[in-house]
């Protein structure tokens, strides 16, 4: 007869879990395995909460596996190493992302970039090699091999930071990669949320001229006034957008929902590059011709390998860049999935697991 | 009272053109500037018939001014020279690709990429400088900038190598600038026709390993015997399509009827691009979590820069790549049209200019 979540492992674990696809959370013992000789094995403190932990507690992707632990931007202090661990010791601040295991011998793989592994294995929802459920960060502890295991420098608010092992990620790595991270540029970001304010304040740290372009005009004043933003598009002002026609090298959209891209692709200058960010559950519709007579290009990304993820954190560090959140205990869990189901957050909900889940141990 | 199109210039010219959006082309009397210091003449010999010509013909882009004599695709041997003329001498083998004028003065032309320049002038159906009309190769003379002068080298096949300044500058570009002109590279070509045909021929010279993708087995032998690539897709089938998954670095999509891009995204590996260089006339699906999942894109590509597509020229010449061609007199240029409507061309037209119109001078 196949264990119980709380059989399997040895390490007691509790953490909040979806049962079905109504998405409610609630209390739920589990287990961890125990602490293997490349593994490091750390309390969680903070875990924050993404927009693709709500699609997944409803099984809006069909993919979830119930009873499901979410949470993907995992934080917390170093309680035990395998025998083998360098990369960090007991007590150092550190975190886990989405990804938490890969095949470590593909292209993929051997270029750092473990996220696009064909055999890449979720934080959460997912099953790991010896055929067992991954479970989130919504939970009291974590382990993981060490090259899924992100530093934190001593001086990183933690509850501030966990935001950037995805929200930030998934904006830094296609600046970087679409060659858009550089002095002078011009960048848009569609949508002011969880990912795109982080992308306003990375933008604006690699020395782009930043314009929010949104289809609220109540976002102007935080986009300029509060993230520093250099300018504010109302994409629903003709006037406004037919001014900007030409002008960016870049766009970051992050919007989920079903929306038109062609003015967006307008906005670009020749050789201009859009970059989808969230993933809207039907197909958009794609003007080619427009891509041709600019040489423009309509891409994707998703958040980055290990290597560049602690590259990303060491430069939020030194530019003192985490997000805005709102901090959260574990039971207000259901309730601020309901907000985030809105857009009612300012910018990302973080669960203080630290201090409202009590530990199994 | 305006000039007529045969009085405005002082140099005599005969063409075909098209006098309303039926379509239908017949002999046309009209004039060119005269040689000006910068500029190069020439008696065009062939002139290759592009599948854009047939939209503009029937102003199916709905931008078509008439009378319009098409071509772009123009070649021929240099007849007069401006003073300040240093690039070619009398005699020499020349031509004209898709573009006359730009500014000279904005980032692309200064990047020598004219084709995107915002006032760049098509060579034919659009507005000069002065506010005359341009007309293109279906004529016995020609007269260009310099900067807008191709050379030919002698030993090169001028009716051949006339489809190269529009169908292979338009494979040979995005094979360069999205980084797949490299050996060992997986390329796939969809669609078998003017711009297929060579973007195969150039893959190949660059060292790739090129699939042609069709929806027609019967392009089979065509594609694997004649034209030597490495393998066929049938794209209908569905267990063909299954077992390529995730093997392309790139894919160059000639097709400008309405079609599926989703299997295509499918084939690509992670960081892989699937090119446009064919606009359908209404928008495509565009998945894009499929996008996000590889770090891949979607991009377009017109055509190349003057510098590039001499470039190409040279690189054509050394590879021995030219174009598979039908030649044609001019007063076959209607049924040509009609053939090319239904894809009856293996695989360019290119009109005999030089021995099939009767020159006006």
């Amino acid at each position: 007869m196949a264990k119980t979540p709380e059989e399997e492992h040895p390490i007691k674990a509790v953490g909040w879990a979806a049962r079905d696809s109504s998405g409610v959370l609630s209390p739920f013992k589990f287990s961890r395995r125990a602490t293997g000789e490349k593994d490091v094995r750390f309390r969680v403190l903070y875990c924050g909460i993404c927009h693709s932990d709500l699609h997944m507690v409803k099984n809006e992707w069909g993919t979830s596996i119930y009873p499901l632990v979410p949470g993907h931007e995992i934080v917390g202090e170093v309680t035990e190493l395998g025998s083998r661990v360098n990369k960090v010791k007991v007590g150092d601040k550190v975190g886990v992302g989405c990804v938490v295991g890969a095949c470590h011998s593909c292209e993929n793989c051997n270029n750092d970039l473990e996220v696009y592994c064909p055999k890449m294995i979720l934080s959460y929802g997912a099953c790991y090699y010896d055929g067992t459920v991954t479970y989130g960060g919504y939970s009291d502890t974590m382990v993981a091999d060490e090259r899924y295991i992100l530093r934190f420098p001593e001086n990183m608010p933690l509850d501030a930071a966990a935001p950037l092992l995805c929200a930030g990620i998934t904006v830094y790595s296609p600046l970087k990669y679409y060659g858009l991270a550089e002095p002078g540029k011009h960048i848009g970001v569609v949508g002011l949320g969880g990912l795109g304010h982080v992308g306003v304040k990375f933008a604006k740290a690699f020395g782009a001229k930043v314009t929010v372009i949104s289809t609220s005009s109540s976002k102007k004043d935080e986009a300029l006034e509060h993230l520093g933003a250099d300018s504010f598009l109302l994409s629903s002002n003709q006037e406004q957008l037919e001014a900007s026609l030409g002008t960016f090298d870049g766009i970051l959209d992050t919007v989920s929902a079903m929306h038109s891209i062609l003015p967006l692709i307008g906005l670009l200058k020749s050789h201009g590059k859009l970059v989808m960010l969230g993933a809207p559950e039907k197909p958009l519709e794609l003007p080619v011709f427009p891509l041709l007579m600019g040489r423009k290009m309509v891409a994707g990304s998703a958040t980055g390998g290990m290597k560049e993820i602690q590259e990303m954190i060491d430069f939020a560090a030194k530019h003192n860049i985490t997000a805005d959140i709102e901090v959260i205990p574990i039971d207000y869990v259901n309730k601020a999935m309901e907000r985030l189901a809105k857009g009612d957050v300012r910018y990302r909900f973080v669960i203080d697991i630290g201090n409202s889940l009590a530990s199994s141990n």
